[in-house]
């Protein structure tokens, strides 16, 4: 086992290594910036899926949505460029709001974190699959298949390290860059200088909806997917290299001019080629379609590069939601396990919950992105406001250089972000937006018992000021109450020395032998005999087991001397064999192990293996 | 997960229920013949298969191998009263071929033995559900999951201990006899006084094969099938109540009468109304509907009879199995847990594992259960035939009373079972037969493999003569170079009980921190000196972490120190905060965990866990 994942995630990586795990900003650019980008694929399919509600005569309104929604990344961007500024630690929702708002707050910020990433994870490659299945029409009825496939693949070049990941997601999502790229131009040199095309109007639909502020509210909010991962530069300042939070701010600008004119142009070239949503071929195909023909190689390109920024910006989330767990389990609000660094150097335990959650999401969607993108555009929003609203009190309280412009900045983005996590609420709680309502109160409350539960465990077993040294420190060699009581099953070598070590460390040695309905207890008792000799410190019992169980009677047996006497001090010693081939460990030892399983239900205080390796 | 393991199998046994689980020969008879009986089942149709080849006109053959397969069984029965005459402890042919033939002789019938079983409960099943699906075709789709859902009934009942499981089966069996008794009846009837009722020829079918030796033959192999399960009242005799070899060799006499009657009755009749076999509805329901007329209630108790006959047939594995594992497990042929005795006073992980394998043969055959007929019989036979040969070796060798008679009829049981053994290994190898061929001997290595282990282990821990009382016992003051290693995490009541009781036991108490990168080295010394304060014997060690791991460096310091004393006794020391939540386990302790296994795969001798229970 042991060996065959080193196999597959590659040998430990030392720490100083660890350092050097910090990448350039043409590299960490791609890495953390894959999910924005990438969002553009869906985003605008998004918002044009529910204008075409109102009948295709609707869908040129998706123009002014989208300038709306570039204006609202403008201000994001700017705003979290301050996050990093006021962070240079790294400044994620999560520190952000608990250190300026508190702890509720914060733990709220972390809760919708966690669900984006996940949601992130899983709408990234269902939206890869259906990429491919444009592509490939024979592959629509395995895009559930496809997505599990892909989220394999990300987990494993996740868990096998950071930098190597990093390396493998520099080209796809530069490629991606400069095929969106291409399309516009290619879409707007055929319109304007090509004399004679003239682009289809979109297909006539009938309006099922009247076009109201309602519907278009809906469409604005869908289209607002497309700022999902903005916040993941200001998460992971720490990736860059020194100057890290220079690099980070210059980074995120560059990412937020990108995202807008890559959203533009989507938008743009789907109202000047009349596309209208259609279920079989995704709105970037459609318009890829029409610019470059079917034949034309830069389709096949186009989709492919779409296919994995996709697939890769579930990567965003990989490096997310690793590190937002191990800082949450830093403060106690999960289980420390999630702090801990795997031999790779990532916080492996972190990725592999991130992989089960958000397989079991692909599976419960079934390859439909609507539901999932309404639920995490929702998450998104909150974050973005809580963590902005506790910038303004950063602000705030310090009042430095240039506070009252930054605090209006971040006032601004935490209103018009608010206003919109408002309205998204509110359009979108049919479909589905209510499952988050309920879920984050829920995640936000199990948290906090987390951190209550271990508040309360810690105060229990801390040393109370005084409590170091107000007991003199026992000598070995002392007159103690200290006895033992070894578990007796055969007389053998391991016994023996299980019984030798006993008789080292107490005063009273108890062997105990749960029988069987068929030993003989005269012969046990002889048997003992010529073990121990006249040692007088020795003690047989036999005890019987009137049920099947030989461990139940043993624990009972302990217990009521524990109960006996108080003052004393028990151990109890388990011989076990060691054997030198690890398919001998099948045949051997394995009441003791149930044994241990029974006295961890137990109050005894020490448990002690004797382990005896035979001779080779 | 107690309580619903509890709830799901019933409250543990006393042992002393053990002995009212022996049954009377009544109830004794339809656990232990269910499988024998309900062959009937099938074993006609699986002769008129192979003769179906031949054209219709071979199917008249089936008439003569039915007779011929009678007087075998005759004889099969009479060899195995000896059996239980000669072992009345319970004389299976692993018991009677392993005292008289050697180990050898034993494991080959064992393991064919384990097949056997195995195969008895999945094809049981597989023909339930086609009885099932001959009266309702609805279903013919869902033999598999039908079938898989009995077995986990079956194993369900067996899990809750044998007597209840006893109870259930009584009925079944004893209605599908009586249902098989009427069909014979009324189709007797209506053949020889209904005036005018002429039973239809077999629908005309050609040939697809010469009908020549080797086809007859195989036909037979085919109806051999019938007499599987005759070994299972020798196998448990200790079942019955006293005096139970006598009420063993009744009940068995009754058995072989019974399967006589069923099968002649079903194959005559199968000849008389010219029934040929359909992969739709099985033989003995066209039978029926035949004999009673498709409306007739008596025709759908018939087919739900044959359905739990059948389906509880696969009880007789699910007794003889378990049983024979446990045998192995004491003759150290598997591992021992084969022969614990669960709460419910059953073997159960010989449930369990007969369980798992035979849901697999059943996905493997997916309702065809024509390759497994074929694949068990072979088993059977080999069984029959050492455990005979056996017997003859055994009345050799005592020569008593009477001893020519007993030893010529076993002789004659062995020749003759001997002979259709290789019949059937030549006329079936194509079909399956290579497959057991294969399978065999590769189970008697394993079986010699894990006996090969469990010998070597044992001498390695066994004590040699004079080894007991060679070396002085240790006194518990004697000066004695005993030393602790204890684990360092946190500042905390549990690990001062962890220090305070390593002072106890050692005369150097070593403490271990494992540092991480942020770790501050001075700030630890100054908190360790405030703990222990001026005690001598105590000494702290502050250990870097060069890769991610903080469990390798603890492991190879232990390593290192026990190789600078190799006269010393080591003792590792784990503190361990027990919570009084069920839940808080999961926040606690995961790195002492991973630790002990750690630590198993190194030689440290003694490992401790001392324990801390916070105050409520």
């Amino acid at each position: 086992m042991l060996s065959f994942a080193r196999r597959l995630l590659g040998r430990p990586l030392p720490r100083r290594e660890s350092d050097s795990q910090r990448l350039p900003s043409l590299i960490a650019l791609p890495i953390l910036s894959s999910d924005a980008l990438s969002s553009v694929a869906y985003a605008t399919e998004a918002a044009l899926g529910v204008l075409l509600l109102a009948g295709s005569g609707a869908l040129g309104l998706s123009l002014p949505i989208t300038v709306c929604i570039v204006g609202l990344i403008a201000i994001v961007v700017l705003s979290y460029r301050q996050a990093i500024e006021a962070y240079p630690e790294g400044g994620g929702s999560y520190v952000v709001a608990r250190e300026n708002l508190g702890a509720w707050a914060g733990l709220v910020a972390a809760a919708a974190l966690l669900v984006d990433y996940t949601l992130t994870a899983a709408v990234s490659l269902m939206a890869a699959a259906q990429a491919l299945s444009s592509l490939l029409p024979g592959l629509l009825a395995h895009e559930t298949s496809l997505s599990l496939l892909l989220l394999a693949l990300v987990g494993w070049a996740n868990l096998r390290g950071l930098k190597e990941a990093g390396r493998l997601f520099v080209v796809p999502t530069y490629a991606f860059v400069v095929m969106v790229a291409l399309l516009a131009l290619f879409g707007l040199q055929n319109i304007v200088f090509a004399h004679g095309f003239r682009p289809d109007a979109p297909p006539a639909i009938a309006a099922l909806e009247p076009l109201g502020l309602f519907l278009i509210l809906r469409a604005f909010s869908a289209g607002c997917s497309a700022m999902t991962g903005i916040e993941a530069i200001a998460n992971g300042v720490k990736v860059f290299r020194e100057p890290s939070a220079r690099r980070a701010q210059a980074t995120l600008l560059v990412m937020g001019v990108l995202l807008a004119l890559l959203f533009l142009a989507v938008s743009g070239l789907a109202y000047l080629y009349g596309i209208a949503p259609n279920p079989d071929r995704t709105v970037l195909a459609q318009i890829g379609l029409r610019v470059f023909g079917p034949g034309n190689p830069l389709y096949w390109f186009l989709q492919i590069s779409t296919l994995l920024i996709l697939g890769l910006a579930a990567n965003t989330a990989f490096a997310g939601f690793p590190r937002l767990a191990a800082l949450l389990a830093k403060d106690r609000y999960l289980p420390r396990q999630m702090a801990w660094l795997g031999d790779r150097l990532v916080f492996q335990n972190g990725i592999g919950l991130l992989l089960l959650v958000s397989a079991l999401v692909i599976v419960v969607c079934r390859g439909n992105t609507n539901v999932a993108i309404n639920l995490y555009a929702l998450g998104v929003f909150l974050a973005f406001t809580l963590s902005q609203a506790g910038l303004v009190k950063h602000w705030w309280a310090r009042r430095g250089k240039g506070w009252s412009g930054r605090l209006t900045l971040n006032a601004l983005g935490a209103f018009t972000t608010g206003v919109v996590f408002a309205v998204i609420v509110v359009s979108k709680f049919d479909e589905g937006a209510w499952i988050v309502v309920l879920l984050l109160p829920l995640l936000v409350w199990g948290l906090a018992g987390i951190g209550r539960r271990y508040q309360r465990v810690y105060e229990a077993i801390e040393l109370k000021p005084g409590e170091d040294c107000s007991v003199p420190w026992p000598d070995r060699r002392d007159l103690l109450e200290n006895q033992s009581i070894v578990w007796l099953a055969s007389w053998s070598r391991p016994t023996l020395e299980a019984l030798r070590y006993a008789a080292q460390v107490s005063d009273r040695v108890i062997g105990v032998w749960v029988c069987e309905p068929e030993d003989d207890f005269e012969a046990l008792r002889q048997r003992w005999h010529r073990l121990v000799g006249d040692a007088p410190q020795f003690e047989l019992r036999l005890l019987e087991s009137p049920f099947a169980s030989l461990i139940d009677p043993f624990a009972q047996f302990v217990a009521e001397e524990e109960a006996r006497c108080p003052g004393s001090q028990f151990t109890i010693v388990m011989p076990m064999a060691i054997p030198r081939r690890r398919f001998d460990h099948l045949l051997l030892n394995q009441r003791g192990l149930n044994m241990r399983e029974a006295l961890n239900a137990q109050h005894s205080r020490v448990f002690t293996l004797v382990r005896y390796f035979p001779p080779a």
